[in-house]
């Protein structure tokens, strides 16, 4: 059997077969999407791969060349999308125990593929006084590979953009899935063909990010009565160019309340939040926005006694993709949409067109210089079709729609080939073993994204009709 | 004598009466202007008075009151417009021994008003490895109650803002010119009616700035064939969220060949300048777009020996005000205007109907949390009537012009009453001697703006007239 012979190559390499921990190793959060759930429940590998060096990754790559087994890498297992699910089975590289921070400066680290975010913001903070520019809401469990391949920006990004921004990431190290697999550094603009790619381009075993300066940040929300109000501030603050904020994000009533019971004796089930992360000196001038567009600030960090800090999550935990998750665990008939607007007006005419059934959650970010909002708003689920009616609404009236509820790098981004990601991973991976199924351009070269129905990967096409 | 008597009054407090110094502090650069230079050129203050504590300038401003002098505060006398120019005579306040700094931490200064920007800069490096947020060109000379009192930006600008941004200034200390002076601090929203008054407002004694991290910044020039691909590339580089700039400047060729002679071997009479500033963790990614854009990195500070930097003043004074400061001692008949420009596509009209008789210097800055197009196009000047002419090819074709040929605040600025500046001189200076002629809304309440001629200040009209 190939998969033994892999096994008896890659020798003394940790290797799991225990069937439910393989599962629960080949999931990630795609129960998030309804859709996922029901076209990725079974997905499982056959066996889950634990390097512990970049020596260890290329010794299970010639492996996998050879007998053609597929290999899909995974961090923490915190992405929404599969992208770390092992679509057609094989193995699961799981890069979690590579968790070394290689080097650091004042102004960027040198991290192996594993290594947990928060936990490189603790050394870099404690060295140099620095932190990453941004980070997903997954902070305290994702992995810095994991980020950079599946991941797009997050608390930080109203500052420094995303991930896919020039300068946000400084280089990677990819291993190629080759007779003789090449380590190769990454620089420059070869880095927007590996990253946000999914490991379908070669295993990311170590990334350089740059650092910018870490502050004593402090949480805060600023209540509105109204959500179209609580925007307004919202892009007000984010255009403040002289108020320093990590994150500034909208939650409509009544979703701030049901959601988020750690904070919910500060206001009302009525009111709509707009959750702030902001420097010390910067507090004043918020406050006084703030107050500027009647917005009660109900909570700030720094006024808590240490004694009760314990009681309440960091509040970029009620943000990014953790407002859906604590949504989730309420009323797990919700799901979300990734959407963008261009400006307050597009984002009114749609809530004027959708109200409760889709309360608003946006994120405020900078994309290409330009102050936009991001949307990951809920939406109360009643079928597939009323979502892809959402999806229309959208897409109808102007605004991006960056699908949750595929599982392919095309269909979840931005809807077209990436020739530069498809050019690398013909060098990559010739076999086309890493990560199978998740970039359409490879799978199926004439496959027409305009067409209505979403591309299914072969081995999924039974459960998609189901 | 009502002067003697004032005199006699302050006591020990330093005093200059030789002419010959007191006309030297009481001009600025405002000879930049060929419109302010015929007004304002016989403009001399009777005393130089020199406080050195915030004590004696109570002590002076009592002895004005009680005189009815008028009072004209200056730090280092490096504005364009007249800001410190004594109109109606009297006393010119001489605030640079007041400069001290009082106290610094990471994020925030605070210092006595005649403190220069780079000593300050230095000490907070040194404390810290922290600096101000931005600059501008006479950053060696200026002081910081200066810059607060009569700047708006500069170098850093591109990440912040402006001085007028919520946020941009923490605090103020003014001194009220009442027959009991008031020493006021200064918090939120009443900065914005003090700053950028010209002292119209109470005289300044202290400032309070947030601070920022401070990098090893890297000066580079890119050259390009032609302006307008030199402008696409410095909007495209100011909005990439992740290359941290601090300055992104355009000057048209011929006038970098021309103006810089410094840096005049590096590039072609033919070559229009992008002037930059960067992180150095940035530079790899700048280099990268430069290319892309078909852009010459030509110089960069961070390749010259150390033996040869001392040939290279810093690229910060090619920008700015510098430029227009350059251009003058090269050629004498030179002026310049300052605009605002909201796109690209706006520059690229005014470019095509102007020409070489205004060679463009754009400095791109965040105004409102967009990126636009800051101008300080030299004008090849020929007579005020064609200047106005130039001022109204942009005011009819959507773009703002700040005008540097005026003296007052509103004729500069915004071109209307300033309720919250004009409320707030009723009262510091119920008397009306602080820095007299310089509030249109004060000294002429029912003045239109929209007429065409320009305000004059009774005591100037006969040089106006001229």
């Amino acid at each position: 059997m190939t998969l033994d012979a892999f096994r008896n190559d890659i020798g003394s390499i940790a290797v799991e077969d225990n069937p439910k921990l393989v599962q629960k190793k080949s999931r990630d959060f795609y129960w998030y999407s309804p859709v996922l759930k029901r076209q990725l429940d079974h997905v499982t590998a056959d066996l889950i791969v634990s390097p512990k060096s970049e020596g260890e990754v290329v010794e299970v790559l010639a492996a996998a060349h050879r007998h053609g087994i597929a290999i899909t890498p995974r961090g923490a297992g915190t992405g929404n999308y599969g992208q770390a699910m092992p679509l057609a089975g094989g193995v699961v590289l799981n890069l979690a125990e590579m968790n070394r921070i290689i080097e650091t400066s004042p102004v960027h680290v040198k991290a192996e593929t594993g290594a947990i975010l928060e936990k490189i913001d603790q050394q870099t903070r404690a060295a140099h006084g620095s932190e990453i520019r941004f980070f997903p809401s997954t902070y305290r469990t994702a992995t810095v590979g994991g980020f950079v391949a599946g991941g797009s920006g997050g608390v930080g990004s109203i500052r420094w953009g995303g991930l896919r921004a020039l300068g946000n990431i400084l280089g990677l190290t990819v291993v190629t899935c080759e007779a003789v697999p090449r380590v190769l550094k990454i620089e420059g603009a070869d880095i927007l063909k590996v990253a946000h790619a999914y490991g379908t381009n070669g295993i990311i075993t170590d990334v350089t990010l740059p650092l910018t300066a870490a502050y004593d940040w402090i949480d805060g929300l600023v209540g509105f009565p109204d959500v179209m109000a609580a925007t307004r501030f919202a892009e007000a603050l984010a255009r403040q160019d002289g108020i320093l904020t990590k994150e500034i994000a909208v939650v409509a009533a009544p979703v701030a309340h049901d959601y988020f019971p750690h904070y919910r004796r500060f206001f009302e089930r009525e009111t709509s939040l707009v959750v702030v992360i902001a420097a010390p000196h910067a507090m004043d001038a918020l406050a006084l926005l703030a107050a500027h567009h009647r917005g009660d600030l109900v909570y700030r960090s720094d006024t808590v006694p240490p004694e009760e800090k314990r009681q309440f999550p960091p509040v970029y935990e009620l943000c990014w993709n953790h407002t859906t998750m604590r949504g989730l665990k309420v009323d797990p008939s919700i799901t979300y949409l990734q959407t963008q607007y261009p400006d307050f007006e597009h984002v009114r005419r749609i809530h004027e067109m959708l109200g409760d059934e889709m309360p608003l959650h946006l994120e405020m970010i900078r994309f290409d210089g330009r102050i936009v909002f991001s949307g990951l708003p809920i939406v109360r689920f009643t079928s597939e079709e009323r979502l892809e009616e959402i999806i229309a609404i959208h897409e109808n009236n102007g605004c991006l729609v960056f699908n949750p509820h595929r599982y392919t790098l095309e269909e979840g981004g931005m809807k077209q080939t990436d020739a530069g990601q498809l050019a690398f991973k013909g060098e990559a991976d010739p076999k086309g073993l890493l990560n199978p199924g998740k970039m359409v351009a490879w799978e199926n070269p004439d496959y027409d994204f305009n067409q209505k129905r979403s591309w299914v990967f072969a081995g999924l096409q039974s459960m998609d009709a189901a």
